[in-house]
């Protein structure tokens, strides 16, 4: 009997929605396999921990994610206006999500960018650019840049308020990463695209130069290095031409959503994010407070991060194959959520029938 | 009679022979206008300067510079592997770009992303998200953040390579950006845009308590914010609901290069680069060494950089409209550069046939 320990963080917004269905169909797929039991703990995490805790990330929450052999979550995060409502430090993404990515060093997050051919209506791109489909990887660095650098805010000689925040790298932090990136390049089409902005920023010099010492293991990948900004327009013009796509933690952010917007939806972005000893799963995307609470929110972006939990921390890719192979064919049939059906001739579902549905295909 | 002093700075790559067309049609305008003058004076900026100097902003090209009316850029830079035979802070971006940012304190760049209705086909994206055509501008802060912070090197307590590098931004110098971002929201549609990452940047904090306090001096602009990564989504699938967007620098970048993705080409993207009392125009793009000397660039982001210096700097508002009515016109009777072409049926024209075209028109 394999036994697995799953923190379930569903969240703020649609978090709670989207996470009912992966629940749903992690209990589907434990009752098709005899031999696997998944153990589901649900814990408080971001803005609705803070509101019933006053802390994000709990001490609670925290114990049972130690204890977890993965951890699954849904979204964080209020509207601008609401968020104002929370002291900087304990909004729910410098309270918790940052909190977690350090706590388990989870510097390894996995973003697929995959739009079969049959669903090209979902991409605001024209046909001839999605050409046979979408599909790349971006590997992002996670725990490291501006996003855990030392920030110092006060007022300067002439008294005026000021910030300065610091974007760091080790050779040891890119070497992990890059490392990464050039395995899976090899797993795949054996090309890596590394994205970088040497003409202006220091550190990715350093990147860059790390990069070049990593690749003399890795002789059968092809590097193709390519500016931030060049990328962002590349992913817009040729989307084809990329596989493997390695970049630093605010590149990875950026570029990542980007995907999301030319796969027609951040709606279909799940991700892994992977640490040395524990990995966790979430969507790409924000808590949507906007449509919360309306069964509307596409859950995809949450079963596939299922799909790739089932995958990269429990070994079960054929379940998770066929996970992703049932979401499919709900598409294939012609349904889908509303956010993704932009007024094309489908039929429209909400998200607790769209869960529904890829369990009737499993 | 008007006497206006241009310092020239053709650059490298297609920088020579977009220049060139740029030329032309500075020489077409001023035949048409006896009371204009424009004293042209060429200068070596970039890879070719430091080549020929040992210097990317050579001092002589300085004093053009400081003694012009405004300044006429090119493209600068050279490919990946010919970058590395230069030393690093004499590289073309870090040895005469930012240098000459700073010089001038060009602080408010603004890059419009325009596409009429009729060009639709230029652009990657499907034909009902373009709707009416894409019409936005992007106000990108130019002379502070990652780009001018503190940038150190070295080897830390475990003998690994690390660099720093600081993202630093003051009260004052978000105001004035953002004051121009207003300034021009209130002169267009009266939304403006503001793109930052608060969720996780303190420096985005600081930008936005500043946005909320200048916004009270502009009761009838109506203010959204956006994250960037939502931002960079948005681009793609509904660029339409954008007028004014205001960044900082970083940001303003990836996106708009991003927009340059959207629209079909940077070709497409001209620019200014706004300072207290000097200001100089330039492509958003870079110098695409792997077509240059071919003749098939399009000079569409040069031009339109001309149309933007008679305008902001020479307040010659008429021929400046005239210029993009020009260009639009080759467009519209069917030419354009390969680049451009995308396999549609247009006639193929060469980078001086275009700059031809567009003078006969004017
Ligand atoms: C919520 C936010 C802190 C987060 C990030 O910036 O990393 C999100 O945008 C993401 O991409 O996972
Ligand atoms: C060449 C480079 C330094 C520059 C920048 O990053 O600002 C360019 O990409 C731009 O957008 O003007």
């Amino acid at each position: 009997m394999n036994q697995y320990k799953i923190a379930l963080l569903a969240g703020d917004g649609i978090g709670p929605e989207i996470m009912r269905e992966a629940v749903k169909v992690l209990k589907a797929i434990e009752a098709r396999h005899r031999d696997v039991q998944f153990e589901l703990q649900p814990a408080l995490f971001g803005a609705a921990a803070y509101f019933e805790t006053g802390k994000a990330f709990p001490q609670e929450t925290m114990q049972i994610c130690d204890a977890a052999d993965a951890i699954l979550k849904g979204t964080i995060g209020l509207s601008h206006e609401e968020s104002q409502k929370i002291p900087v430090d304990e909004q729910p993404e410098r309270g918790a999500l940052l909190p977690m990515r350090r706590r388990y060093n989870t510097f390894a997050n996995f973003r697929p960018v995959y739009l079969p051919k049959e669903l090209a209506f979902f991409s605001p791109l024209k046909e001839d650019i999605i050409g046979d489909g979408i599909d790349f990887m971006i590997i992002r660095e996670l725990v490291g840049g501006l996003y855990f650098g030392e920030k110092v805010t006060g007022i300067n000689e002439q008294g005026k308020r000021y910030v300065k925040e610091t974007l760091e790298y080790n050779e040891d932090q890119i070497k992990a990463i890059v490392t990464v990136a050039f395995e899976t390049a090899q797993s795949r089409k054996k090309v890596l695209h590394n994205i970088h902005k040497s003409n202006v920023l220091k550190s990715s010099v350093l990147w860059n130069e790390v990069v070049s010492e990593v690749a003399v293991d890795y002789p059968d990948v092809e590097v193709k290095h390519i500016l931030v900004d060049a990328a962002a327009t590349y992913l817009c013009l040729n989307p084809g031409q990329f596989d493997v796509m390695v970049m630093e933690n605010m590149f990875g952010d950026i570029l990542s959503d980007e995907g999301g917007g030319i796969l027609g939806s951040l709606g279909l972005m799940p991700s892994a994010c992977v640490g040395p000893e524990k990995s966790y799963y979430e969507p790409s995307h924000g808590s949507a407070p906007d449509i919360a609470g309306q069964n509307i929110a596409n859950p995809y972006s949450m079963i596939g991060s299922v799909a790739m939990m089932l995958d990269m921390s429990f070994g079960m890719k054929k379940e998770a194959h066929n996970l992703w192979q049932a979401m499919r064919a709900v598409f294939a049939a012609g349904y889908c959520t509303p956010d993704l059906a932009k007024g094309k001739n489908v039929k429209l579902i909400k998200t607790d029938e769209f869960g529904d549905m890829v369990v009737a295909e499993l």
